[in-house]
Formats: C-alpha cells, structure tokens, sequence
C-alpha cells in the first residue's frame, strides 16, 4: 500500500473521534496511532502546574442535542462532535430560541458548513451548526441536552522515539486536541507516524511528540530537559492541496530553517517569518526557550476557509499532498542528519589530494571534476564556522555531492568533526 | 488661534531683527521667544575657550550704508539687514567704484535677490545686493559707512526645559544667528516654540535650545554634561512648503533615526544619511560625541534656491506647512516617549492570558483580535533585544496598538521595564 | 617604447621555452625576468618536506617525437613543447598506433588545436596532438621517443623586492610552470614586471613572486613568515581582450577587495566571489592562512576556448589589454598606499579650520567648496573605524580628495594615524 494511501485511512479511521485537551477522545487517538508506532503514554494530573498554567479538569461528553417541541433532534452530537462547544458544561433545560441564541454558533458567509469552537478555561457551554440549519428553527421552546462531565482526571499525551547514534534530539510536534477535522490536524498526525515509520538508525534521536495544543505543549516543557533539543518542527494542516508553506523558528536562521529553506528551494512554497500564533512554535519559540523550532504546513494557519469547520473533512486532504509533505521531512531530516561543521587538519595550503588517491592525476584538464571541487570547498571553508549548508550554498553544489566529499576527506585524516 | 497662523506671525515679528552669533539682534530674540515659553538665558564672555574655538566678539550694527554723489544711499542696511556682510568692522570711507566693487556680493544668476553673506572669524567688510542694483550705479565716488562696532562682550543662548519623569534627555535644537532669513531658521524656531508648549508631563525631559550656529552648539557642548542627551533633533528650515526630509544621526540607526522614520513611513518625505555638513547635527555628531541627534527639515539645506537670499522671506514659509512639521514632531516624540525594551517574565511558554481577563475565552476562532495579537508580540519579543518600535515593525501592528498591549501586559505583571 | 610593446615582446621571447614546475625552463624564465628587475633566486631541494607536500624530482627534456613507419616525425617536442605531456617519463619503444592512442591527447571539439597536459605527481607519458593530425595518421607501428630526466634536484623561485616605507607587505604573484601558454601565464608575468619596475619609494614593501603553481605557492608559504604579508594579487591571464576580472580574496571584504572593486568601479569589469579553484589564491587563502589575497586576471581561469592549448599564443594577448592590466594596478596600488585610518585629535565639534587656513573665510555662500567638504568628512569618520576609502564611498568624493585632505588634517595636527 502506498504511503499517501495508508496516511488517508489513518486520517479516516481518526476522523470521528471526539478530540479535546483532554478527555477519552485523545486517548483513543493515541491507541490508534500505537497501533502503527511504539509510544510511550503519560497522564498528568488535573491540577498540575506547569509553568503559568494548570492542568485542567478532565472533558468528557456521551451525548447532546436540541430537541424541538416534537421531540425531534435539530441538532445532533451523534452526527458531529463539531455541533458542541468543546469542553462544554452539562446542561438539561427547555427554553425558548430566544434564550437559546447566544449559545447557538454558525458561520454566517458558510451557510452549510458547521464551526468549530471550544471554551476551555472558562465555564460555558453552546452548539455549532450550520446557518441554514439555524435559518430554519420556528420559535418556539427547544429540550437541549449536554451529557457531558468536567471532573478531576488527566491530560494524556504520547511519544514516540527513534532512537540516534548521539542523544541530541529532533522533536516533531502535532496537535491531537481538534475532534472531527481533517487537515488540521489528523494529516499532521498521519504524516508523523509515516515519517517515524521511515527513520532508519538515524543521526540524531528524533522524538514524535502526539499532544493537545498549548497545554499540552506547556506540560511537555515544563516536565522535560529541553536542552537536549536541537531542532524540531511542528507539522500541522499537512494534506491540504496548497503548496508547502515553511514558518522559521523565532532564530529566524536556525539550522532547521536553513535545512528547510534548502529542501524546498526547488519546489513551489513559501517561507515566513516567525510570528507568535499559530501552533505550538509559540510555546516551543517562547522566549525562555527560544528553540531551533519551525513548522511546517501546506496552506498555512486559518489560511483556507475550510480552516475550523465541517469543510475541513477527510475529502479536504489528498493522499499525494501528504506523500509530498513526508517527502521533503524525509529529505529535511536526511540533510540535517548529515549536516555537520568539520575542522580542516591541513589548512596550510591545499593538502594533496592525489597522493591519496582523492585527485584525477592528469593534470592541465579545464573540466575540473565536480567531486574534486566539493572536496576542495569542503577544505576551505571547514574553519569552524561553516557546516556543510553553508558550503552548498557558496559553492551551488548539490549537498550530496559536498556531504561525499566530507565522508571521503574525514576518512582520508583530513578533515575532523 | 491655529498653530499655524501665531507661529507664521512669530516668523514675521522676528523677521526684521537683525541677528548674528552674538549681539543686541540674538537678545531682542531670545526676549521675543520668552514671551511664549520662559527661558534660562546664559552670556558667555568673549574669549572663552570652548573645545578648539574661542568665542569671539561681539558684533553689534547701527547703521550701514553706501551713498552715491549725490548722497542718495542706493545700498541701505535700513532696508534689509542682509545688505551688509555679517560680522562687518566698521568702514567711513569715500572710494570708487572700482575700488568698492570687491566688497559688493550679489547673485548674478537671481538678479533681484540679495544674497547672505557673513565674515564671522575673519575680519572684513562688505555690502550684499541685487545684481541689478549694481548694474545701475554709475562709476564714480561713493561714499560707504558701515556703523557697526566689534567689542568683547558676549555670546547669547537660551534654553526652555520641558521637565520628565526621567533625567535623560531629548534636545531640540534650533540655530537663531541668521537675520532676516524666515525658512532657515525662524520657521524652526517657531515651531520648536509651538513644540515646547504643546508637550504635557513627557516621559523624557525635553531641552529646548536656541543658539547660534556652530560656535553657540560648541559653546554649549563644552559647558554642559551630553550624557544625559539620549536623543535629539536638530531642527531647521521647518516652513518652506516641500515634502519632509529626515537626515539621520551618525549612528544611523539611534532610536530617533527608528522613530522618524516611523512617522514618516506613510507621508512623502526623504530620509538622507548622516553627512557632515548642514547644521547643528554636525556638532552633535561629531565623533566624540556621536550623539544621537538627526535632523528634520523640509527641503533641506541649501536645496532651494532662496536659500540664504533676499527670497527666504515670511512669504516662503507657509503656516500648514509648519503645522505639519509640528505634527510629526509632536507624533515623533510620543512613540519616543513611549518606546521601551521590556522583559518577559513568565518566558516558558506563553503565561495564560485567560485568567487574567486578557484573552478572548472561546477558542477556535479563526479572526484573532489584533489586541490579542499585539499581546503575544509583546510577550514573545520581550526579551530584552527589542524595543516596542522593533515589534511593531515586525509584527506589522500600528505602534498604538503594540504600546497599549504592553502596558495592559505590564499591569498584569507579566512585563517589565 | 610604450609598455605595452616591451611586454609584448616579453611575452614572445618567453613564449618558445618548455617550463614545468621544475627544471631548466624555469631557471632560464627567470633568467629573461631577471634581466629587467633583480631577482632573487631560490633552489629549493627534491625530497623536501612543505606542509602536506614534498618537492618532487626535477623534470628536464630533452627531445621527444612519434614517427611513423618512414621515420618520418608525425608528432615533435621540437616544434611545440606542448606536444608531450608535462612530466612525461622516458619512453622509447615502438608500438602499434592502438597501443599509442591511450598516450595521445587530442581536442575533438577544436580538431586543430593542441591541448596542454601535465603529470606532475603520477608517473605516465603521453603526447599531445591536434585531433586532425591523429585522424590523419595511419595504423601501423611508430616508434615513440621521449628523452626526458626525471631525478633529484630543485624546485626554481625568484622574489623581486621594492622596499617601502613600512616592512607590511603586499605579494603578487604570478605562476611560471605552464610551458608555450601565453595568456596563461607569460602576460602576467610581463605586467607584473612593467608594475615592479613602475613603483617608486612605495608605502608598503612589494614582494613579486615568481614561481610554479600550487608546489611552489606551497613550497613559498611553508619557507616564508607570512604575517607581514599584509595584501596582496594573484596575477594571471592579463593580456587577453576581455574584460578585467577581479575574483575577492576568501575573506570577501579585505582591504584589498574595496581597493580593487573602488578601482574598478567606472570600468566594465567583473568581481566575483572566492572559490577554491583557478590560481595560487587557493594557497594564499586556504584557511589556515586565510591571507588577504584575491586574483587578477582578464577573462578568468578556463574562462575562454584557448585555454590550456596551442591557441592561447602569442596573438592571444594584447599589448593594450596588458597595459589597461598594469594601469588598473598601479591605481590599485597607489589607493592601496594611501589607504589609512585615521583618528580625529579634536573629536569635540568641529576644530575651527578658519584659524588653521583650511577654511574659506566668507561664510553663508552655499556652494560648500569639495576640498572642504573632504575635510569634513575625514574629520567626522576619523574614529578608528573608518579607513579613507571607506570615507570616499561614504561622502561620495573621489578617493584623491579625501587622501588630500587627510594629508592636510595630519599636517595640521588634527588627525594622526
């Protein structure tokens, strides 16, 4: 089975789950995804600090709906986890339309398409539905029920290791909180667990990071040692038709955005500047840790009007946009495996290369070989403040060409690092 | 009564006085001046040193004139102060016209305007007129008068002090040494007299300086403690009715060169760099100093050509054209005045705004509030390398915005600063 | 006889000699350079050790044909010395034309040409031949003949030294180990002759360095103390017709790159950024030297079609293009010369030219004079940071009048440096 394949029925089988910050939503979320990768599962306590924030109550919800005068279900949690407010309290009550209105949420210009909306931390509950659905209420008094519970419990996230030949670490971080919508961020999801799939005794360790966004996040950071992280990118809305769209880490010139930056320079896309919105770069690029960490998307953060509605269903992701966004992660991470800053150890002059069977011996040729001039460029600029990208790019070599030459010159003594 | 028309009627009463870098015409000024805004006056005697330069005599005029044989004057200080040469030693003498012509100044290219011209440091003699005027005297005797008397006294300044929550201070510095010239410089002194009573409780102290060109800017620099100068403007031809031009400090990049060129981005305007020639920035530029101190001008030095002529007279300088460089002095000086570096101080993660009433409790809203956007700017950039001017270029917000959000984050004791 | 013709015929009477990077080709290349400037002659040793190099054994010839069933001499050392492959080893043997062709080097694409080879560091023969006269031979047997030496004996330099006021040095060098090329290298040679004897009581010391490429750029570096080495040019490819080629030092921003691109500026030319390939600037700025040395050359390094062959003859160079070489280089040079940072002895304000004589005493006219403008500029960037030429792009004067007026400021006493 191709990758985009699988990755779509992955997104499909996730689809109809009730998702939140917490709750047995993300839980059997991350059942599903250990089924294709080993993860370790935490639970962390309602209550909990983590830096300025608390681990919430736990969410979980049975049913909900508004009943007309006949008894009849308007609205229908059954057909759509989207129709509640996430995190809404319990509510058994009659009332009027009137009454019912400011709990009652739709998307005016989008008359068929239902919102997402949530209100974590602050007590209220309300319906999403379609316009037209709204349009078409008599007045009248409407049953509305929210079986829902908010109670002492956990917020669950998972990880999943690839362990590297050194402990600095490359974290891929996606959000498992948003229930039934597609690109945002089941395709995230999908795509990690294709890339995690794929990473063969890698450089560095790379840690898939399956957690609820902001607070999970925080608890993430607050309960481990971030400094073995080195690198890292937040994957999200990661099957939609846009081109790829790379956001920089607040560095702006961190190693993983010169990486990305070379990974996509030959395919159509979009490179932005760091701004604090978005996903979870916000709290990973905060200022206390201000981590080498971009995100990657294909139409970027509430840039399609599908974003946070019904239309952003399994039919708004496609099989090919993931394969292509797994396709330049596995060739990120390639590069920024091999990408290293080398010590030339015979910088004095040019070392000879042919003695060491490393130079074509029939001198005068005007067609230098392009493995000899990699080799050459390697040499020169392995001072200490240029890695491999940075020799790529001055010398307009392929990176494999340059990354060759490094492996050839280090085993050859002359290089070191 | 609008800025614009008491501050055009200042430029014309101050108009006909005939002022020089030191003498009765500097004093009648500094008086004038002080009937709007009070004034610390300081005499500083002749023949003290101030870094490489002395300061002169005083030079003082009653009279100047040349008559023809008949007795007709045909040249008149009467008439015009820039009829004689600034700084001109007394002269009684009847000589030809031969004789006299070395001492005459005019513009042949502008055959009705009469030039300015001045000796200050070297000593000698002469009378400025129109090409035409020339051209209609016939040879013969003429007998020249020039009633003026260069005798140790004083150098004349004055300063207005604005006073701030802090010691550090902004100068405003305006040239008054130039006679009947109404663009260069009594515009810029009007509008820094309408700049000095529109300022209320500032932030910075705010030092207002008139004082003539030159040896009155080294005079006053030898005299007083330029530490506390933080930022300053340099403020000349304020009143002629071309576009803007911002000429940065030295530094080139001083906080007051961010600032004007904030509030100039959406008016026409220039911005020059730092050259060592026009005004008193090159004084408060000069390397040991290195102030930063930039200078605002309309059409800037010597970029028109009634430009130290007869044509730079009240008629030139408009009063919206003044009301406009008030303007942006005034919108200048509360960024400045607000702009501060502040440190985050819960930078693990974002602090949950939420809970402080300072975020919008329902999710998933895809139209963030630019409130709450200039919050996380804040909060994100606060980390002791940006000033808010900084983050309002990055983020693309209005300054106001950006301003507002950090005092709101400052309330809530989550910045410093 | 203008420069251009004496380093024309320089060129010719180089042109007929067979040199390597060893031998008595170069000896007797250094004996024709010694006839016009002093030399001082280097023998450096076979066996020994420089850096990661060994100085190899000596290469002389002798005679070297292939002839033909007949006897007749198809191919002939005699007539060009590009006919035997540098470094050949003896050979003399007869062999069928099949067994010769892996020996014979030819250019399909320019069939009348003669390509240039060396094999310098692998023992091997061949020959080199037009590809028109291999079609033209016939099968059969011929016999080969290459009387050459190859054994212990020296590597051949020579330095000309013009002293100057300071022991900081500028190098240029040029490579002599290329036997009947012209362009590359007998015409730089010629013009880094022209420009030895054109320098008069310099600033600097010039060191011209006549040796062969790479082992003797090598051998030169591992013999000499570098640190005077202050500047410096590779010189080569000077006479062609194209267009001045300025390649940067691998520093990219070295006192010697702004001379050349400000030297440049009003030509058509090109600059381009370092690689380690082309000339000897490989060794200068390998980076355990990191020298700043850049490169010279007309059209650069395999840059046109007679590179590397027969075609690149005498006729190839020009004697105009040689002299527009040297003339671009003594302008460098003497930019270079005068070239200093100065400091400001009177940093506060501006010093009082007037009293010193460097300022026009009729002040108020506003057409500021060039030469005091200069002044002023030098005065104000005279802080450390600033040399002169980073002063005249600054003020946009040319670089003769900020020299001259930094000469008259140090004279006054009012800069040093």
């Amino acid at each position: 089975m191709r990758d985009g394949a699988w990755m779509h029925a992955l997104v499909e089988r996730l689809y109809p789950l009730c998702r939140s910050i917490t709750g047995d939503g993300v839980r059997a979320t991350l059942d599903i995804i250990g089924e294709h990768i080993p993860l370790d599962r935490y639970e962390v306590p309602t209550g909990t600090q983590v830096f300025d924030w608390t681990v919430p109550q736990e969410w979980n919800i049975r049913d909900a709906w508004i009943a007309d005068a006949d008894g009849k279900r308007v609205v229908d949690f059954a057909e759509s986890n989207l129709h509640v407010v996430g995190y809404s309290v319990p509510v058994s009550a009659t009332m009027s339309l009137a009454e019912l209105r400011p709990h009652l949420h739709t998307l005016p210009d989008r008359p068929s398409w239902v919102p997402y909306r949530t209100s974590y931390y602050s007590p209220a509950w309300g319906f999403c539905l379609a316009q037209e659905t709204l349009d078409a209420l008599p007045e009248g008094d409407y049953e509305v029920r929210i079986d829902s519970t908010l109670a002492d419990g956990h917020l669950s996230y998972g990880e999943h290791v690839v362990p590297g030949q050194v402990a600095d670490e490359v974290i891929v971080s996606c959000h498992i909180c948003h229930p039934s919508l597609a690109n945002d961020n089941l395709a995230g999801v999908a795509v990690a667990v294709a890339l995690a799939k794929a990473l063969v005794n890698p450089w560095y360790t790379y840690r898939f990071l399956f957690m609820p966004g902001t607070i999970g996040a925080i608890t993430w950071l607050a309960r481990n040692d971030v400094d073995r992280v080195k690198h890292g990118v937040v994957l999200a809305c990661a099957g939609d038709r846009g081109d790829l769209t790379y956001k920089r880490s607040r560095r702006g010139d961190a190693e993983i955005d010169r990486v990305l930056a070379h990974v996509l320079r030959d395919r159509p896309h979009r490179i932005l500047d760091f701004s604090p919105y978005g996903y979870d770069e916000r709290q990973f690029c905060s200022p206390g840790f201000n981590l080498g960490v971009g995100s990657l998307t294909r139409t970027p953060y509430a840039g399609y009007p599908e974003y946070h509605t019904s239309a952003d269903n399994p039919d708004f992701v496609s099989p090919a946009a993931m394969e292509d966004t797994l396709a330049v992660l596995r060739e990120a991470f390639a590069v920024l495996d091999r990408n290293r800053r080398y010590t030339n150890l015979s910088p004095y002059g040019e070392p000879q290369l042919g003695k060491r069977g490393l130079y074509d011996s029939l001198g005068g040729r005007s067609d230098a070989k392009q493995a000899q001039m990699a080799m050459l460029w390697v040499l020169n600029l392995s001072d200490g403040d240029h890695d491999l990208l940075d020799i790529t790019r001055r010398s307009g070599l392929e990176f494999d060409a340059v990354a060759a030459a490094a492996d050839a010159l280090r085993d050859a003594g002359l290089v070191a690092g």
